[in-house]
């Protein structure tokens, strides 16, 4: 990552405020967007779960200036690679009481990476960290990751992680969610308990299923499910949609037919996806 | 707060680079120290706990440099205050896996502030929000505080807010270990599901109720057991102990005499929390 492309409401700078809630509380909330061609092709999608988990936070969106953030980052950064947008609550450490007044207090953080290196299907290890209930913030990509954290030290260098909730349901992998192809219906784990919602599985939801005449349902499973699906795969917004050709203790899957032409799919309508 | 009473790894700034893993996920930890005549009375207090923490998020600790900071902080802060120290697992934002490998990485971060003002006896307000049940982090004081910062939100000017958890067990007050007397014995919630096991806590328990001969047991009680407590009290690092005069919906306590031995055998001991 080169540090310098970075900016801080406005400014280019890779520092924030020691008082920032961001950096004191994780008061606050992130997309990871692929740029593409100069542009940032599911903007929309990102915008509007942005805007809408960050009155859950109680963060208050200058959208005039998010979007003026955005374009000037758009405008400085290499046409391919990936833009982290965080927005936090602003400076105000020292109490956990939100002192925040208006929009002008938020801080608007965006730093560019390279996209990452192309991989095959994924292996999947099962982590023994198991993600808690949390109903009030479930699906929020907020700032608070210490369980993604805690799951990650356990994987071995060649697996991603796949996290279960404390009863042993799925929910989703490390950085991704997850989809199964189940006695022939396309699943996704419910996640009004834990997990989040990524902008890529809502945009498979709205848009890539539908256009195939497919369906998905939001489901509760487990491991033992799993081991019997026909397909599985994960998908984020970096990335798209990846397959997933065993999960350690679960299953293997070598035959990704039914993934590929989801992945087509997708590939059709947004086409940076085509990795 | 003055901003600019602030170091990072030693130098003189109030900012930290945007990949700092405490920023982007809160992998990190923070001490909360009372200041009196220049230096950190419980400093021993926090530092066993930071170490001990650290390993679990698996963030290395240079107890050497950590000394030379703190100290470094002391002699250009005011003498009496509060001094925030924020470690995190340092830069390296673009994924869960931790890329540290030394403690070189790790990010040393203080901020000193004023003391807070001197407030009468406490308000409780019993907050809707749950924390959630985590084993896996429950105790550690990490910087992963949304559940706080929610609580908060629900809070009226004049209350202080008592946490409970997702079945309704008191565990700790906003940013307070809680202490009751209930039939004749001193309780205070097992924090082994959730909550921040406070320094305070753990110095009362270790060296203040025994200096009194009196007992101190981890319970699992709620609002209706906390209605018919003698006495109630919150402490934290800061503020020392500080007497409850209400809990909204639950009780009142006028009596704080109970709560006074107690305070004053602290002052004994620590003199700086005569407040």
């Amino acid at each position: 990552m080169d540090s310098t492309l970075a900016w801080v409401n406005g400014a280019t700078t890779d520092h924030v405020v020691v008082g920032d809630r961001g950096f004191n509380y994780g008061h606050g909330l992130f997309e990871t967007m692929r740029i593409a061609e100069g542009v940032a092709p599911l903007w929309p999608w990102h915008q509007r779960r942005l805007c809408a988990d960050a009155t859950v936070l109680g963060i208050e969106v200058d959208e005039q200036r998010l979007s003026q953030y955005l374009k000037q980052a758009l405008a400085a950064a290499p046409a391919e690679g990936v833009l982290k947008l965080t927005l936090t609550a602003g400076n105000g450490g020292s109490g956990y009481r939100n002192a925040q007044s208006a929009a002008d207090d938020t801080t608007y953080c965006l730093q560019f990476r390279a996209l990452p290196a192309k991989r095959g299907p994924l292996r999947l290890q099962p982590c023994q960290y198991r993600l808690p209930d949390n109903p009030a913030l479930a699906g929020i990509k907020h700032l608070n990751r210490l369980d993604q954290v805690m799951a990650a030290r356990e994987l071995s260098a060649d697996h991603e992680g796949l996290l279960l909730d404390s009863e042993g349901a799925v929910i989703e992998a490390l950085s991704n969610n997850l989809f199964c192809l189940l006695d022939g219906t396309w699943l996704t784990p419910n996640l009004s308990r834990c997990g989040v919602k990524g902008v890529m599985r809502e945009y498979l939801r709205a848009e890539v299923f539908p256009a195939l005449g497919l369906v998905v349902e939001e489901a509760r499973f487990g491991l033992e499910d799993l081991a019997r699906a026909e397909a599985v795969f994960v998908c984020n917004s970096v990335r798209g949609i990846e397959p997933v050709s065993s999960i350690v203790g679960c299953g293997e899957w070598s035959c990704i037919e039914a993934v590929e032409s989801i992945r087509a799919q997708l590939n059709a309508q947004v086409p940076c996806f085509n990795c």
